[in-house]
């Protein structure tokens, strides 16, 4: 039984393993009720002015979340059919990146502190100047499916946006309210203990009240992660306000990985079932799923395909996030499945019963799918699920041609042999192939499992992201942050970030030489 | 006679201070030759690719201009009026402009490299992870009317994407075409120099070939400086393209400036002549004049207002950019004059002969102007020319009731006392009322005159900027960027940037630390 509610605007929460409804969680908000929570939270931002609040804030919402964690993972378990193992995993992760962004927050180099004293020489001439970044103002945060904790209500949006200083409002992915009330309240239970008012996370749910979020003239900023439809329609309306605001929308990726004739040669099972892993994590419902595979024909891509198949016979039927992803994975493989020259060898598609899904993957011709004829262009879509495109390229001319007909990606993945990992056999300019087409270029490794990390980058070139900025990793803070001047500012009137003796010790850059 | 051109399509450098056509520069760009401009741009990328030849690149670009001095400001004046001192400076502060991104270039900072190296006890684990940033590709420049050299082909957008290893397509403004042409082929030479492509630095004529830029799809990003009008069309169409690109616009700022009571008591007559001053500078075309001057009703105001009257008297006329600024010039002043409750104590418009301009003031209460009901929305608005707005504000509250209602601004400026500078007297949350309405504070000083150094910051919430980045200063080139992280890469795949070793010598954070 789909979840079509019995109430015109009533928020349920489903069992995906069933299609029960498990419990009514609210109603979707009306146009008051965005605005009423969009000023609670413009009315919260002074309250998290003080950094040493914000840092001790986030770190009291990873307590509060580790205390509910039975019941967390419990109910998105129920929601999601993710299963403990992994819900547990994503619930860790995101207590990690919130400590890590109270500790981006004590450290301070992202406020980017720089000082230039005066310099009557110059033309112009050089007043004093002293720059930092400041918080933009409310942040909307769409949350996804597919990550209950991490890209949800106390995920890394959420997480950077308060560690940048701006309360924020969450449109709840209708895959998982009760989760996403259950970990709201833990923030405002983390919030009420240092003084913040529980304003400062709003949570609001239905369609609607996203569009209507994304208006509002309190909203400064908006981060999403979803699919390419919905997160384009989101952005072009942040996009047509009168004020526009800046969108971080991470949408749609193929991820292509390309495995070279060598590295088929060298190890065709291995990478076989490596593939096999990494597409069927999480039942295919991973934003960094591997969905297109340039692997050699011939005998070596041959063995790869074969070990691939096998391990896919031994991954078991899965339950997706909700029916309606589970219809669009069943017609999508089949829409693919029936182009001309695309072969199934695993066919993916329905599972044994009504709320399964069984994984599988595709074959084509590489040189198929890079012809301008636009036959094959649904095999460069992503489709959500258990299932990845497999292109055949007869020389490496083939592949190429295929690379450069790909659209933005989060990741871009190599496979090379040891001689070629060397540098000393191959192409040494590998690399610079795949660099345009990814903001996470990967070699012998599988992109799924994004570390929470600095040097991480999460976003690409469209429709991967809309915007140049990371949605995991410590600079993810940098997109609801602007820089403003001093000039000529009396020390007494500045910011302490910014006075000359450095009271709160902070790292900062003064007439090109960096400090702290 | 106005520049209507004698064919279809012709390009005219026309002499504002006549009206007369100078000679033919060339015809508007078609389609045709856009896409051509275009592909020559994306062609040169490689040649940018080393860091070494970008600087030194730039720096010749700055050698160039000063050899063409002469040529260049005799164009630049007779097509703009701006004057041969005004246009040496400026000149002067384009060359210092390129020079100072070749060192950030050299310096490397701007390419955020950030190592992380694998923990395998963090959930999810973390791989070896190396990010920088790589540039984005073709850099669309929409070029300004006011600053023939700074803000126009080889101006900040050009320097900064250039140092990014961005090739650069101009859209010239038809108000200095000849300039436009001498400076790019001053470029041109340049890159011949270190054997880059001249199509590294495109430059196309006309409106249509504007609108046809941003649409193409190897432009990858675009920087603007202009009306908001024109600016915001433009940023639509960015938005709007299937694959949108960052459209970084400067477009309108009434830049306000707050003169305390203490302020205005203590010292009128220089608070009266500095503004003078300051908002007839290029005869008031700077995105940076005050526009809008909140001044305390009584005598201590009444002197001020009185100064800056005697003061603008001693301002002769002067000639604007081109006759149709001149009308809008005329009109707008009228317009605003001629508001309920608005004053000219000094009255800008036409000046003595048909090509000139006079400069004044208007003046109104802030209790009339921060009504809502948009009787006088116009005077918040930007008016190009040498005319500000003087509110009358009978006390502190009347201020920051108007202060509330404002756009985005380039700059908020506040005049104060020198007790208030000490911020033992009056309230030293000045600064804070003042942030959120820009980019640059200002105390006690005027805000034309924008510094190129590291601390600066020329931009501001919209309308001032579309984007959180800013136009001048060496944070500049960050807006042709993009981060890409490599995962798990053999250290002989990787380009020097990232290496192990270090071996170029670029500061970067290793695990937090940051090194060199």
């Amino acid at each position: 039984m789909p979840a079509s509610g019995r109430e015109p605007g009533a928020v349920w929460s489903v069992d995906p393993r069933t299609g029960e409804q498990r419990e009514q969680v609210g109603t979707e908000a009306t146009p008051e009720t965005v605005d009423a929570t969009v000023r609670a939270a413009h009315d919260a931002r002074e309250a998290l002015a003080d950094r040493a609040v914000r840092s001790a804030f986030l770190r009291t919402v990873a307590d509060e979340l580790e205390q509910d964690r039975a019941e967390l993972v419990a109910a998105a378990d129920a929601e999601t059919a993710l299963g403990g193992t992994r819900l547990n995993g994503e619930l860790t992760r995101t207590c990690y990146q919130l400590r890590s962004f109270a500790d981006t927050v004590d450290e301070g180099s992202f406020l980017d502190v720089i000082i230039s004293h005066p310099d009557a020489d110059a033309t112009p001439p050089v007043p004093d100047l002293r720059r930092y970044k400041i918080p933009l103002g409310v942040v909307a945060v769409y949350s996804a499916s597919n990550f209950p904790f991490a890209f949800s209500v106390a995920g890394g949006d959420t997480a950077s946006a308060f560690a940048a200083g701006c309360p924020v409002v969450v449109k709840a992915h209708p895959d998982h309210p009760s989760t996403s009330e259950l970990t709201a309240a833990a923030v405002r239970r983390a919030a009420a203990t240092h003084g913040i008012p529980a304003g400062v996370l709003g949570l609001v749910h239905g369609f609607d009240a996203g569009v209507e979020l994304v208006r509002h003239p309190l909203v400064a900023a908006a981060g999403f992660t979803g699919s390419v439809r919905g997160g384009r329609a989101l952005f072009d309306a942040a996009a047509a306000r009168p004020v526009p605001i800046p969108f971080h929308g991470e949408l749609g990726s193929l991820n292509p990985v390309w495995v070279t004739e060598a590295a088929a040669a060298e190890r065709p099972e291995e990478i076989g079932a490596g593939l096999a892993g990494s597409m069927t994590m999480g039942v295919g419902q991973f934003c960094v799923k591997p969905g297109l595979v340039l692997a050699p024909a011939g005998a070596a891509g041959d063995r790869l395909v074969k070990a691939l198949g096998q391990a896919l016979g031994e991954v078991g039927a899965g339950v997706m996030l909700d029916h309606r992803m589970r219809e669009n994975f069943v017609a999508g493989v089949a829409e693919r499945a029936q182009l001309p020259d695309v072969e199934a060898p695993v066919r993916p598609g329905p599972g044994p019963d009504a709320h399964t899904v069984g994984p599988g993957f595709l074959t084509v011709p590489a040189a198929a799918l890079a012809r301008e004829d636009g036959a094959h262009a649904l095999l460069l879509e992503e489709c959500f699920g258990p299932v990845t495109v497999v292109a055949r390229y007869a020389d490496p001319a083939e592949a190429e041609a295929l690379l450069a007909r790909l659209p933005g990606n989060l990741t871009a993945t190599v496979h090379v042999s040891g001689p070629e990992a060397e540098g000393t056999e191959g192409d040494t300019g590998l690399l610079a192939r795949l660099t345009p087409l990814a903001g996470r270029v990967l070699v012998n490794a599988w992109p799924t499992g994004v570390a929470v990390a600095p040097a991480q980058h999460h976003g690409g070139p469209y429709p991967a992201t809309t915007s140049t900025s990371t949605s995991v990793g410590t600079t993810a803070a940098e997109r609801w942050l602007r820089p403003v001047a001093y000039q000529n500012t009396p020390d007494a009137l500045l910011p302490p970030e910014l006075r000359e003796s450095n009271p709160l010790g902070l790292p900062r850059v003064v007439d090109g030489r960096r400090e702290g």
